[in-house]
């Protein structure tokens, strides 16, 4: 039966255009061939340079990735990537999140929500000789995993004395090989223009995942520094950034079958993991997480109805919970189209029989995949508790209390032997997260939701909960956790992260209390986690070195894992057909009005729709369509992360932003088929067709060079 | 913004295609002319009577739709149709749900499940002025809806004076309008022949709702009667039943553009209720539904998981929840998709506003319009407290001794004054279904499934509750309510039924003194409701003679909401085209291998796939498509209970079977769209290719003068 599956020959088979594969700058050689042969019209050698245009032009914004367009600083992204600072700058009565912001000039462009950031790419280099350094084969999970942690520091501290830079270091391929990425940390990111959510949310939830799609999902930044240059905090005396280099905007719109390339920071993928991760993954974790967030999107909806102050607070959180209920059935029904089971039990078995065929891999790879099976039983068996345990983090002032005891914990240490997320580069962060839940709090709607997360909570069998939490809220109560604590208060909260743990073992704010209850839990849980991560990265490591060993022997390049550094991919503009069904390449204005119901999600502005019934195109339609296309199709290979990366043509010019993928295509963060996995991208035509014709934003326009 | 609304202006357009309507067979005169230029072929009249071919070709099974196909009482319908009876005569070691069935001869032909019936039409006629006579306007809500169903009974009483008829009266706008639809019953049905659920159920719940679709979902029943040719309870020695006409079927299939009609019995329809009740229904109904069903299909897996004989008893019960669940989602989708709450208020307020203008309709519709608006505003309130306490009803036992208790007490009075369904004529149904629970009730499952429903039914305000249901639950405990009761045996449960309710109320069998306890509720319950039900009858009776009118007064013909009666709706074969996709009408084999992963629900016999691969096609393949057609899809206007109708072609041939609709279609329950909705149809091309080629089914294909 395998034999004669489609989705099987075509996942092993050529593809019609080599479309899987976010790739590293650095392996920009070794498919250079390839990339000329799609199409590419730049040197593809300039794809390996993260210090030159195009790829300098790339930027993060931690979660999105943006790029620049203007020498001024000016950042693009999506919509649902600026989302928070709009949400964060709207009140009942200014709510942009209904009718769009756009500044009118530079002096009413305003800051974003704290802790935005805008991270620009100035390095991405191999540190594995310095990340392995003191490794031995003997040491225990938790000593390995240490070990590394200290590299990790001392390359991060290191990289970090240049100022306002932030450095972080990543495993690929499970830890054979590690890359330090340098970034710039702009910290005065001012939110620019972001259109109606009519226009940047078109459809919703109901369009979300699905063709064909009609989202303007496009939002502006503006980086800010310092006059001298140098990055520096919000202060009204700073100027525009001058980037290094920035995207021009393609003069000619793209056609059908055109190439297409993406740079962008691609969150996280699992297509190197085992065929029994796989099998966990998606018959028992992934139908447990459907519930678990179910359960959480019905108590806020639930606790929010009826009040539009806490329904605006708790927007992001609901929008965040839909979208991974949405990603995750899709990935479940992905796994079923596709027959993941099947494909990475066969792939799994060529790969472990080649081990076996030769006695020196065995030794290697066979006993390194032993062990790794051992530890991925173990794993498998702690992720629903864990997955429990983290609904208590929705409590914000919990999670609030438990963040600065574990400050004050950490702050016993010299900076350098701190945790990640707990030195000093990282404060300025912390302080930001806190500050911003009093727009974002509500505590008649956090008790509700606390109460659900205690019911999540007492799922987990009793052996594996934690003993003292629960007699120190039951001896707390409910009641009195909110209605003493003082944590509600941002000055108070914030005082909290600069006080010593005995000022935490003193206090009686309950939610202090309770987070000092469970400090010794949280201690054993993350030892224990850290332990089994260390011994992970050992079996995988080599379990990873085989497989590219095994790959270079069939003459395959293999791109690592998603892990949120730089990547660029690309592909092809192009629909999709299947028996009975085809989808074109391009949307267009006209499916705005066919699918306009005058209600969310479908409620374009009148503004916009009289534009497309007067046929008022400007310069911005398409020749081969006759009017101005909306979103469009391409076969580049992304996941979230990927969000607000822009698309550049053959020339390497900006033709659109990357903001989803087809929910048939959600699979590939598992296993990536070409025939049935498509991107959706807005078209720069309809952003600049708009932001001329709707939103009036002349001024962007002019400093883009389109005007 | 409404005035630009694509999906507004083009519902209340013409359609290019007349699509919406499920018509009575008396209204086929009003629209002959349209069915003319629609392209049918033979004469209009003959659809207006169903004591003559076509039409009295079709038989119902109760909940879905069938028709004969040879002279030897051959009657095909859908897989799903069938599938309880597949289940039925099923068991581990025999699973015809995963094989298939075939008989390879009539001696073969094995009965049914208990309580499967074909009822053949032979009567519908307006019988409202005796379903009316003794109604006054002053009388309660109570005494209007006895008089109602003692008019109705003795109706149904006079017509089943004739042997083996089942006649029913059924309300037509609002009880505007009664017609009475007489059938005869035929007892003794056996299953012929269905496919492997790997091609009657090809794709499952993935493809369910979905296009494109490449379902099988065929299947065969054989009437049988006593030699005389009388309806007879199943005997070796009864013979096929020959029935007034069969379908024959069409040598020629369809293509592209050809009009089909479809002659069955849809369920149920809500297109002419008020603004207020689809808004109720869509946000506060449909989503606490949706969680009740997923609440209930959560537990059947979890119940069943692990155990192949519980899996087969509770498959239809969890199919049915989640094709709910599924179409619940859809129209909720579909609501927001088409604007319903709009477009509802935009046709009312027009409807209203007619009213408003003419003092004579104001003192009658006028009336009758306010008097509804209250009579819904309290219905729903009721609404979600009537859900709830359904879910005890999923208790097996328990429901077996509610009923029979229910029919002791019904048989206290005459037959002709007991309630409908506990009188002579439906007392062999209740044996039937009391018999079934045998092979579809497990008590370990049984019971979590009570556990749930308990929860549930917590939910309902303390004040609706019933006090004496929970007080005389606690008192048993659940413990001894499943380990003492002896209504898991069938003879000891059936017995019940012919006992006194003297010795219900002594019994000391736990289910059955929960039955006792909860009979007091249940009738104040039931009197509640049809005090409701009566006044309901009153105001929307004239409300809808008010929109009768006020239709007239523009020429227009409007159907009546689907009630299971015999219907035929018409439309042409078509796919579907939006800005960014199109549906072609026809999926072909090609596409099965498309999807096809080895793995349910993508699963095809191995030799369907060696079939296709040697394109060995027939004499079935389309000349259009150089292969054979799978699925197509249709303008017609169908719902639920439709499925298994026989669809025809312009000479009234069988050109095959349809079985779904579209997801985005499902919205069509309360509104029509003739865009967005499509109904999906199994090509008898493909049914006839694969009875040959893949089931060897030449035994049927002669019979039906296929070969």
């Amino acid at each position: 039966m395998a034999a004669l599956s489609a989705a099987t020959m075509l996942g092993t088979a050529a593809p019609a255009i080599a479309a899987e594969g976010m790739w590293l700058p650095s392996q920009a050689p070794s498919i250079a061939a390839d990339l000329r042969k799609e199409g590419i019209q730049i040197d593809p050698a300039l794809l390996a340079n993260p210090k030159a245009a195009p790829l300098n032009a790339i930027a993060s914004l931690g979660g999105c990735s943006a790029s620049f367009v203007s020498p001024e600083g000016l950042v693009v992204t999506n919509h649902h990537c600026v989302y928070g600072s709009v949400q964060y700058n709207s009140k009942p009565g200014q709510d942009y999140l209904t009718d769009g912001f756009l500044a009118p000039s530079l002096a009413d462009e305003v800051p974003g929500a704290p802790g935005t950031r805008i991270f620009v790419i100035e390095d991405l280099r191999d540190v594995t000789s310095a990340m392995t350094r003191g490794l031995t084969d003997r040491m225990s999970g938790l000593a390995r995993y240490e070990r590394i942690e200290a590299n990790r520091k001392a390359l991060i501290a290191e990289c970090e004395k240049q100022a306002s830079r932030r450095c972080d270091v990543r495993a690929y391929y499970g830890g054979a090989t590690y890359f330090l990425q340098q970034q710039l940390e702009i910290k005065d990111v001012r939110l620019v223009y972001a259109p109606a959510s009519a226009i940047g949310n078109y459809g919703g939830e109901v369009d979300n995942w699905q063709w064909p799609r009609h989202t303007g999902d496009w939002g502006f930044y503006r980086a800010y520094v310092a006059k001298d240059g140098s990055s520096a905090p919000y202060s009204k005396d700073n100027v525009p950034y001058r980037p290094k280099s920035f995207l021009k905007i393609a003069k000619q719109g793209l056609n059908d079958g055109d190439f297409v390339m993406v740079a962008g920071f691609p969150g996280v993928t699992y297509r190197h993991r085992t065929a029994e991760e796989a099998k966990f993954n998606f018959e028992t974790y992934f139908p447990a997480f459907q519930k678990f967030l179910s359960d959480y999107s019905d108590t806020i909806v639930r606790a929010t109805a009826g009040d539009r102050g806490a329904t605006i607070k708790y927007a992001s959180a609901l929008r965040s919970a839909d979208n991974y209920k949405k990603n995750t059935a899709g990935q479940l029904a992905g796994a079923e189209a596709i027959g993941l089971a099947g494909r990475k039990a066969a792939e799994e078995q060529a790969y472990r029989a080649w081990i076996a065929a030769d006695p020196a891999r065995q030794a290697d790879y066979g006993a390194a995949a032993a062990a790794l099976d051992r530890i991925v039983a173990e794993a498998n068996a702690q992720e629903l508790v864990d997955l429990r345990k983290s609904a208590l983090n929705r409590a914000q002032l919990l999670l609030a209390a438990r963040t600065a005891y574990r400050w004050a914990k950490e702050r016993e240490k010299p900076d350098a032997g701190r945790d990640a997320g707990y030195q000093d580069r990282d404060r300025a962060q912390t302080v930001e997260r806190l500050t911003q839940i009093e727009r974002r709090f509500d505590p008649r709607v956090d008790r509700i939701i606390l109460e659900q997360a205690l019911g999540e909570y007492a799922l987990i069998p009793a052996d594996k909960r934690d003993a003292a939490f629960e007699a120190k809220l039951k001896e707390i109560g409910l009641d009195r956790l909110y209605a003493d604590s003082k944590l509600g208060d941002t000055a108070t909260r914030l005082a909290w992260l600069d006080k010593p743990a005995a000022a935490f073992e003193a206090s009686d704010d309950p939610f202090i209390r309770l987070a000092v209850a469970m400090w010794p839990g949280d201690v054993a849980a993350r030892n224990a986690a850290r332990d089994l991560e260390g011994r992970d990265q050992q079996a995988r490591a080599e379990y990873m070195k085989g497989m590219l060993a095994y790959a270079e022997s069939q003459g395959r390049a293999i791109a690592p894992d998603a892990n949120g550094s730089l990547r660029f991919t690309y592909g092809k503009v192009t629909g999709k057909a299947r028996d009975g069904m085809s989808w074109s390449p391009f949307t267009t204005l006209q499916g705005i009005v066919e699918k306009d119901t005058g209600r969310e999600p479908f409620n374009a502005p009148a503004k916009q729709l009289a534009a497309i019934k007067a046929k008022d195109y400007g310069s911005y339609a398409a020749p081969a369509l006759g009017t101005v296309p909306v979103n469009y199709l391409s076969t580049v290979d992304t996941t979230g992360g990927n969000s607000g990366s822009a698309t550049l043509n053959a020339q390497g010019e900006f033709v659109g932003l990357l903001f989803d993928g087809t929910i048939e295509g959600v699979i590939s963060n598992w296993a990536f088929d070409p025939v049935i996995t498509r991107s959706i991208h807005v078209d720069s035509r309809y952003m600049l067709w708009n932001m001329e014709k709707v939103d009036g934003a002349d001024r962007l326009l002019t400093e883009m060079g389109v005007k």
